[in-house]
């Protein structure tokens, strides 16, 4: 199982060695994580929106864009000196903070709309103790 | 250091345990990634492109904005039932098949212009052998 | 009323005229391009989705920044020499001519799922004759 | 030449009347639109950029996704009760009178590096006089 550190270094030495090359700058690898999100726009509009899908377009499927999504997310975090495993922490930590506070629902980015609702009843309960 | 599983996992617990919630439809998701991926946009043009920060724009930098798109493409990849690391594997193979075939430049897709240039210089040099 | 001639002389004006500057790059353009159509797919994910706004998210709407969208697309299409009224002329023409051909499902691009079923159905009954 | 109304108008009028069909939900124009988007990215870097052409992507070009992005853009205009003319003017005034004002660097959305500087400096002049 690949750490997001492995990501990260896999890439680098595919670049770098393998290939004896260097990053995209930024701004171009950041217009293709832009093309492969479109990718993965047409799959998700396939599979689960009301897009009918081309019989020409060929057997790339969820997985394989995502997979895409995530090579090119690293390289740029590479290019750019992010460290993939701190900055997933701290979205955990950002996300685990706004449900101790329980916050306002617009602290609650993932959920289903009845949950917001719960928790501003919840809210209600509370003030009016 | 988290596995690709370990970031799946985590923000599953963190959805249906911490949250009891649900993950949202996959256009939502979708429409959501869009978003992070603007965000993200947003940063790298101020830090490698032209455009000029507005002074109400707040501290977001790369490597948070990179961290909530590895969270929403893993909370899709979550409720869509992909695994992140056969992906990331399949990716990476596939990365690595072009090379070893030797392809012709479109088969090389994050290198720099000249290297396409000296892998078809060497390609013409073996095939001329 | 504003035709698409009108929007990208406008746009040219008020960059080279009033603001006596230039274009952008087009990967610069681009970026923001993509950050704009984050922008909207928030407001879309808000008042058609499942994302719950945040009471600091200002009045932006979908209007404005459908608004933005056409800014920067027109201010690309200048910077790349695009003409928008034959690119839209462009797309009628190919959209008009699938439905004229009746082909397959696939090159129905906007319509519900039930109206490919009729047109396959339809298709179907004429090649029975 | 097409005005933004006409623009909006044919569109109708194709999906209605000559598909007799309907808009696609919000969520998936948004997601089409995500698509083209992506397309055109891949166009701006191959032909601004770093990103080498695969000898099978076809004769797509810069205007044709252009042209895409417009008609998605104006479908889901359509769909959700947008005046594109209004949206365009709004921007336009927007941007005029952060001109007007002679606003810091942040207000100028579109120009060049050396413009911020060159007008951040006249406006020191200004102040000091």
């Amino acid at each position: 199982m690949h750490t997001l550190g492995d990501v990260q270094q896999e890439i680098d030495q595919l670049i770098k060695e393998e290939w004896q090359s260097n990053y995209w700058s930024p701004l171009s690898s950041l217009a293709r994580l832009t093309e492969e999100v479109g990718e993965l726009a047409r799959e998700i509009n396939h599979s689960y929106g009301e897009k009918p899908k081309k019989a020409s377009e060929g057997a790339g499927d969820i997985a394989t864009e995502m997979g895409d999504i995530l090579f090119i997310l690293a390289s740029l975090a590479n290019s750019t000196g992010v460290d993939l495993n701190a900055a997933f922490t701290g979205v955990m930590t950002k996300y685990r903070q706004r449900d101790t506070q329980r916050w306002e629902s617009d602290g609650i980015p993932l959920v289903e709309e009845e949950l917001p609702r719960k928790i501003t009843h919840d809210k209600q309960q509370s003030e009016n103790n």
